[in-house]
């Protein structure tokens, strides 16, 4: 059959361009014993990607110039030769590189393959219950370990990751307060999602004046996802042992030179902070608590959720990049 | 009684010189029931104690214009009017402010003090089994976590907090590599105190190289006793899941400016490496477990010990700026 695939061409200097991608079709042969023939119905487009287009050690192994980019993504099976499939199935990929690739069909063996529930709509496997939800529920658990009563200030509160971290922080009976850019996502976060407070950092010359007013008792936890400046000015009103988790730094994944700012270092011995960065993969032993824990509170209505759908297959690449000009709200993801 | 004592004549920009400190003499009224005169024998200085003349929130109250400077110390009873101490006791202050005032005697309430074991070297009370011990005991232990086997960088090492983080790196199985400056303190690293390896950051303009070459499997533990450039040069070879107790920053200790640096927010997060801040306060409820392990230690000669002592009370500010210009090799204290 006659396939679609999106390459990397090149690696980018800064932001990825026209340039980066490269449409190619080709012909795919059939499924052999043991294989799956699958066609992706939802790709999930997501910051760290930005890091996989680099030849940089790091947690995933790069994108390769000339292969398909990949991603998250749920596809349905056209052909199964496994007999643990059939026509019809939603599947994900698992394993140690759980990506679909950017294809309108692609092969892979039945061990690489997962079922899952139909009666979930299925791009939360990509958000709530995929790995936006396991980040805020591991990097605010976990490291942030909040207490009833503490302040929590979530950065990039309105992107997939951030619009969990308040609703869970506020379950946990914490104060949640976001960052965002623009009135209307500042309205979302707390309109729809019951966040105390958000502040406009595009609306707000003073951030540092915005934050003292919404955080009259200080920061106890600052979920960091988007590093820079906005963490420059959140950092000045941590209070005595606030945690950090350090999730993504999306102002910084296209920058070219070594990005510079105030060192952190002192303040952080004199007022005790912890600072802890990490990706969803160290977890992955602990995927299952995090799954129930997140359906449990979906079940309870205790946590909302909202996504940006784009329609078609050729917008993939756009879609990646209106992740780094903020044109999401909640998860992103590509309908194919 | 006729008095001297050194006070702080005026908050120091920068690094503290001539105006920052005055000598004054008074008399000293006599003891009331209850309290007790004390004349102190030997003095600690230490970095901290330059925040301390700020007037910044901190974790300790800033010293007082006007007022004398304090310090660890410990001290001689001279005059008891509190039946639990005798002329001739060797007392150090206790409580929430554990310190001496820089005077050649003073009055405490006979609560503020309590006494030391004559059997050890009352210096030792000030360094190995006061804060520099317990410093490096709870920083390396409790932040650190090291696992036999794991490289453990510390930098400030021929200080009095760094040759003990080597030492116990050492006795817990680790590869011990310090940083320092000049060939003298190198040499007593690696020779006297048996660290694995050394490095002379005033020797080596490409201290990159120069860590690369004494950490051939990267660096699991960095205990910062300095931060700036030679953190930064360090930070660049942190293994996935380093931790780093931030314990000083020594170098930045002085600056008037907000200082300025590669930002480590993104090394942190595809790395996943933990940054703790810490000051020894926050183990308080502990010290008694620092102290019987670092006491085993060294009954069972696993560590050893080294300060350097200047004579003389006047001598006192002269050996606290000497901190920043590294004369000290080990604790630094005064004999007065």
């Amino acid at each position: 059959m006659q396939i679609k695939q999106i390459l990397l061409a090149s690696r980018p200097q800064g932001l990825p361009d026209d340039h980066t991608f490269n449409t190619v079709k080709s012909s795919l042969r059939e499924p052999q014993p043991g294989e799956v023939l699958v066609k992706p119905l939802y790709f999930s487009v997501d910051p760290y990607m930005r890091g996989r287009m680099n030849d940089a050690k790091s947690y995933i192994p790069p994108f390769q110039v000339g292969e398909p980019i990949e991603s998250g993504g749920v596809g349905e099976v056209i052909t199964s030769r496994d007999d643990q499939f059939k026509t019809g199935d939603l599947v994900m990929a698992t394993g140690a590189r759980p990506f679909l690739p950017w294809a309108t069909a692609a092969i892979f063996p039945g061990t690489h393959l997962r079922k899952i529930d139909n009666s979930i709509p299925p791009t939360y496997y990509l958000g709530l219950l995929g790995v936006p939800g396991l980040t805020a529920y591991f990097g605010l658990v976990d490291i942030g370990k909040p207490k009833a009563g503490e302040t929590v200030l979530v950065s990039g509160a309105a992107g997939a990751v951030g619009i969990i971290v308040g609703q869970i922080a506020k379950i946990m009976g914490c104060r949640a307060v976001g960052i965002a850019g623009g009135a209307e996502k500042v309205n979302l976060l707390t309109d729809t999602f019951h966040f105390d407070a958000a502040i406009d950092y595009k609306g707000n010359p003073n951030l540092d004046a915005a934050i003292a007013a919404v955080c009259p008792n200080g920061i106890d936890i600052y979920f960091d996802n988007v590093g820079g400046e906005i963490s420059d000015a959140v950092m000045r009103h941590l209070n005595f042992f606030a945690r950090v988790p350090l999730c993504g730094q999306i102002a910084l994944y296209n920058v070219t030179e070594v990005p510079v700012g105030p060192r952190i270092q002192p303040l952080m011995v004199t007022r005790s902070v912890l600072m802890q960065g990490f990706t969803i993969g160290n977890y992955s032993t602990r995927f299952g608590e995090g799954v129930k824990q997140l359906s449990e509170w979906i079940k309870a209505g205790q946590i909302k959720y909202t996504e940006t759908v784009i329609e078609g297959f050729d917008q993939l690449p756009a879609a990646l990049l209106g992740l780094f000009s903020g044109k999401n709200s909640g998860k992103m993801v590509v309908k194919v």
